[in-house]
């Protein structure tokens, strides 16, 4: 039997040792507070103690007097004039007129070391008139609710909306009343999140250095460098070549290192000591305070289903709070609720709302779990109502290449029909439940995005090969980018360095965010891998005297073709690029653009769980995800993107919020009372990788990090009804909340 | 009038502030011992006090039991088998059977501490049988000399020729006899030059870092991050790409930093001491001993000329010693030494011959200088003989386009008589002189060298730009790189920023050697500029609806052009970037080649000098550059190469040599003994830039860092001769030397 009747490709499919492995293990990857330099100083910044608060005077005089203390700076540092996200991400990285969260950042310190720069910063002395606050968004929705910023909505808010409304959108298509109408069963549900955090294990940390000259340097610890460089260069009046932004290795980011926090601050502060460079490394408390957590939301849906499971129409009406600054993913929540689904009718409705909390941060397909939670919530209590298989009822109901999507366009070619029959057929939906167990089952959805993508790749003398990238490996992308571009020049994997590059090196990238770092740098990795191919073809052709066309590459190999075949043996890539010097130079390729082609991964989540009915504890039994990937490259690194997914929805799920006193101040911002998931939580968590390849990729890749965040938070509270019988409707499903739940539906 | 009548170029030939001049005078900028890394150790070398010693055993058992002590390696830890220029580098790198030179390193070891490094480097037991040796190249190439190593002779060497010579040379045109016979005068001398050491004023360091996986990063002070990275690639037997290599701020260079010493070291140190990086920061002891400094050379001149001045023949017999190892510039030297000079029966013969001295590296014009003080200084004393004007006769036997050069290739456009015209024209030569001053020309050549270059540029969001460059930045190449894409851009100097980045990010760069940066790197620039204006055009095309075609690039911005002139407004390069993420993406250009077109370039310099006739001591009085820039891009700079150059030069003449006791131990081995001129030696240098453009470069650019070492050397003697009629035929002419040649003058 042929190699290729079972093996379609050489090393795509494969499982290597990650190319950052040893250095992870050892310990010398290098993260972001790793980074030191000759006379750095150490920042700390000043935050506010006030939800909601006037700045009456900043006193910084007994800081600065202390030795040690090299600049000190408050918004006056900063310029004025600025508009929009500019505004935004200044006003957010540094107070002005009011303090806006608990946390917000006022003033900020360098001095000579960690210790006497803490001591100065508590040496500042602020003067605060409080403010009425506001922070549940159905409060902050509220027409007599705290004005967080006068004049802030946008073009898209109508007259007479509540002063915190922002942002405002409709949209859907056909007539819901008239699908309601076909309906056997109408059913409407109210829904609440809670903001929770990526809670990535690594704190931010960056090392800024700007002189006087607008010539900037930062290692910072980052989803993306250039999104770093363009935000600071906003907020701080640079231009944006001058400022080179070196990312650190990352532990962890889910989106919530693809914005600005402390990083201004460093170079602001940078620039006032003369240039000396400044290091920030932010507390865990820090991180929850002043960070981007997601938001919060409030959601009201309605379905229309016949008695078969055929959905009729469906509409939703999602409020969110994304903190102090607009920016809610609600517009996403809304894109992704119903897309699993075939709608003909569909309606939805979204407010971005400003509430006194830290302005939000993408988090793993922002909006896509809250969304999820109301509607596939909702659709399995309605399929229990109707005494329906759920499962059925969504590949009932699938959207299919060709279809419109239930947010306007038409998918292209996507793979929910075999992600749902793959979860239909999967020995764990046979696993007899015992009492007080459930089975919870849901869908999820995210687009996945495709953004600003430039790489470099280049040739050795020796014929190995390097690929220059611009998003920081988070998730294994430098495996699965180093695989597909060996697999591409026809080299051995090890052959490959996959190389994530400062801003100053490479053209623009956006960061690591849509579950894009595989799919957009991957394929202008191999785009650019053809390019370096062509080339040595040339460069082959020459030395043989034929002509370019008439040679192709095989193997790691130029090799004479059609009817110069076999006239000459075959030129490896060591001999081509061992003469590279006189045969017409570096042997490059190059690739820029927004690749085309996107791929959408729909997910399905099986869940069992045990409910104690004494303590209201929720323990998990078993979990199954499933996801189309397209096409695993890396399976291993798939299998942990589908298992990283699952068990962040789990702490969602069950655990995580963001707790306030009623003053506004956060009362959980460390990692022992903001609980997310620990190894002994969780059970292994089962994966299966559907792969319906995506016609847009070289190699068939869609993004897959993203779309197992969104079906815990339903999947859960489905299976807590089928243990026992009581719906939740609000997260987290903690113990406190299950038992209130559990005695209610007792006592209905 | 109109401005382009008196400016054609906007930016090139400005002066603006050096992008890197706040770096430097504030101390951010950041050289090769200012690196460090978490967990880094120290390491240091133990050193061969002998010039030619077997090496019996070595114990490092007292070292390994030192606390601290982290790893130790010997040749032992190296991979064997290598052969040609990779065994040479490791060999030299690391002694194997034998010491070769005083200072090779036989050992290395890596500690928690710099003294805990140096303390274990003093533990460590080598046990040596001292062998004779050889140091000067008229002992080292005596049949009877001691051997340096067997069969280390190339297939150019005819057989029965004395045992340290390895490589042997012999080329010309013409009849030189028949040339000879033709002359009025035929002379003949005998010239020797000293070893002299590039004298930059950093020493060398590099942190490196190598894991088991051979994955490694090195941050090194070098001019060619490539080269470092092959090197250390061959000499450890790992891949390329898996090495990066970046390159810190570097004082000076002067092609002593373009090949390996203790970098392997570091590394090899770094990968047993289990993937710590190993950071090594030479003494400048060990500088002077280890690292490569120029060749010495003995030389023969025989030249025939006419009683008007016109040469008739010439032959030169070099012999030079470059270490104990292969590669004196003798080849270099041959070419240089009549280039200025229309020749047409001229023959040339060259010894490489080994010595006990370190491997000699480039320095400035490798060859040139040693060449033109043999050839300069007989021509001064035939005109002498002849009653001719030396300028007159050095203007009447100028190479011209067109020309055949001494050496062979016939010469692209040159700017010989130009220079040589802006010479006499030049007040210098007009100063009245004094007793015992006196007054010397010389002419000096180099070719200039292109090289594998790559070059990326990418416009930022905001319509600055960056170019990432692989030449490190020694003599002012970021300004004039940024200059000349500024100028083609059409936007402002301070909007580009020119990043010198590491050879992850990159392809394969040559180093900045040869005169090369600014003509290749800047050819390659201005390349990438295009194609990036080439893109914008395109999208403003699409944005207009209209051809691309009929879009040409004015001031820094698309305007549509031909029949389509003024139908829409000009759009700037700040638009056109401000919307690249909808337009098709990031905004780059590349480029990558062996840039074609390299303009040699001739320099002339007059120097007075005034001799104490008791202390043998010579006085600079007035030091006149005038050279071929072919287009000064940022004349400051250009004149600091001429002005740095002729420093050099007469250090050279007058001082600098490495100085052996009669165990060929280095007796000079640090700066207060091995001489170079300080400020006080020397007068203002007055530079003239002659511009005779390139054609072969887009802004006119010819190479202008070597061609300035050259003329000094003979300049000087032939000036000593004037002031006070004593020949020196020998480097250096210090006091003791001019001296004893005053005395002999005498005498005669």
């Amino acid at each position: 039997m042929a190699k290729d009747e079972f093996k379609e490709f050489r090393l795509v499919g494969t499982r290597p040792d990650r190319p950052d492995g040893l250095d992870k293990v050892t310990g010398r990857a290098r993260y972001g507070a790793d980074i030191s330099a000759p006379g750095m100083l150490w920042g700390a910044v000043v935050r506010s103690p006030h939800a909601h608060a006037r700045i009456v005077s900043i006193d910084t005089s007994r800081a600065e007097a202390l030795e040690g203390v090299k600049a000190v700076v408050t918004r006056a540092d900063f310029p004025t004039g600025l508009t929009g996200e500019d505004w935004d991400l200044q006003e957010n990285t540094m107070a002005g007129e009011r303090a806006l969260y608990d946390g917000h950042a006022v003033a900020a310190v360098a001095a000579t070391s960690k210790l006497r720069a803490e001591e100065a910063a508590r040496l500042i002395d602020v003067t605060y008139e409080v403010l009425p606050h506001v922070i549940d968004v159905d409060d902050a929705i509220k027409p007599d609710a705290p004005v967080i910023r006068e004049g802030a909505a946008d073009a898209t808010v109508p007259e007479g909306m509540p002063p915190n409304v922002v942002r405002y959108m409709e949209f859907g298509h056909g007539n819901v009343e008239a699908g309601f109408a076909e309906a056997d069963l109408v059913r409407e549900g109210h829904y609440k999140t809670e903001a929770t955090h990526q809670g990535y294990i690594e704190p931010h940390a960056c090392l800024g250095q700007l002189g006087g000259d607008g010539k900037g340097e930062m290692w910072v610890c980052t989803q993306g460098q250039w999104f770093i460089r363009k935000m600071c260069a906003g907020v701080l009046g640079l231009d944006a070549a001058q400022l080179r932004v070196t990312p650190s290795e990352i532990g962890g980011g889910f989106g919530g290192k693809t914005t600005i926090f402390m990083e201004p601050l460093s170079l602001a502060l940078s620039r006032k000591a003369g240039g000396k460079p400044v290091k920030i490394v932010m507390t865990r408390s820090e991180v929850l305070r002043a960070t981007g957590p997601t938001a919060s939301a409030s959601m009201d849906v309605r379905i229309g289903m016949k008695k078969d499971g055929t959905l009729t129409a469906a509409r939703a009406e999602f409020r969110m709070q994304g903190g102090a600054f607009p920016g809610s993913p609600v517009d996403m929540a809304l894109y992704c609720a119903f897309a699993p689904y075939k709608l003909d009718h569909v309606a939805h409705v979204g407010y971005d709302v400003l509430a006194n909390r830290p302005k939000c941060a993408a988090y793993r397909a922002p909006g896509s779990p809250m969304g999820a939670f109301a509607v596939e919530s909702l659709i399995d209590e309605m399929c229990r109502e109707l005494g329906l298989d759920p499962m059925e009822v969504r590949l009932k109901n699938a959207v299919r290449e060709g279809d419109r999507a239930s947010y306007g366009p038409k998918f292209a070619s996507i793979g929910l029909v075999e992600t749902l029959e793959a979860t239909r057929a999967h020995p764990n939906l046979a696993e007899p439940l015992g009492p007080n167990q459930g089975r919870g089952v849901a869908s999820g959805y995210w687009f996945n995005h495709n953004g600003e993508t430039s790489v470099s790749l280049a040739i050795s003398e020796d014929g190995t090969a390097q690929v220059s990238i611009g998003t920081p490996d988070i998730g294994g992308s430098r495996a699965s980018i180093a695989l597909m571009t060996a697999e591409t020049l026809g080299i051995p994997y090890e052959d490959v360095r996959v190389n994530v590059v400062e801003t100053g090196a490479l053209g623009v990238n956006e960061p690591t965010h849509g579950s894009r770092a595989t799919f957009a740098s991957g394929k202008a990795a191999v785009l650019a891998a053809g390019q370096a191919i062509t080339e040595m073809c040339r460069r082959a052709a020459a030395e043989w005297g034929i002509e370019p066309e008439a040679v192709e590459w095989v193997d790691g190999a130029a090799q004479p073709a059609g009817p110069n075949a076999g006239k000459f043996p075959p030129m490896s890539i060591a001999e081509i690029a061992g003469k590279m010097g006189e045969t017409g130079g570096p042997i490059s390729g190059h690739h820029e653009s927004v690749p085309e082609g996107v791929g959408a991964s729909f997910g399905c989540h099986v869940v069992d769980v045990e409910v104690d009915p004494e303590t209201g504890r929720v323990t998990i039994l078993r979990y199954l995800v499933v996801q189309d990937a397209g096409r695993a490259i890396h399976p291993a690194y798939v299998e942990g993107q589908y298992q990283g997914g699952a068990a962040q929805g789990i702490g969602w799920a069950l655990n995580e919020a963001y707790i306030y006193d009623d003053k506004g101040r956060l009362q959980n911002p460390v990692f022992l009372d903001y609980r997310v998931p620990v190894a002994s939580d969780l059970p292994m968590i089962d994966t299966v990788i559907v792969e319906v390849p995506n016609p847009g990729h070289p190699y068939g890749v869609r993004g897959v990090g993203e779309t197992g965040i969104t079906p815990p938070l339903p999947a859960i509270a489905n299976a807590i009804q089928d243990a026992t019988g009581a719906r939740l409707r609000a997260l987290p499903m903690n113990p406190p909340a299950v038992l209130a739940a559990l005695k209610a539906a007792r006592g209905a």
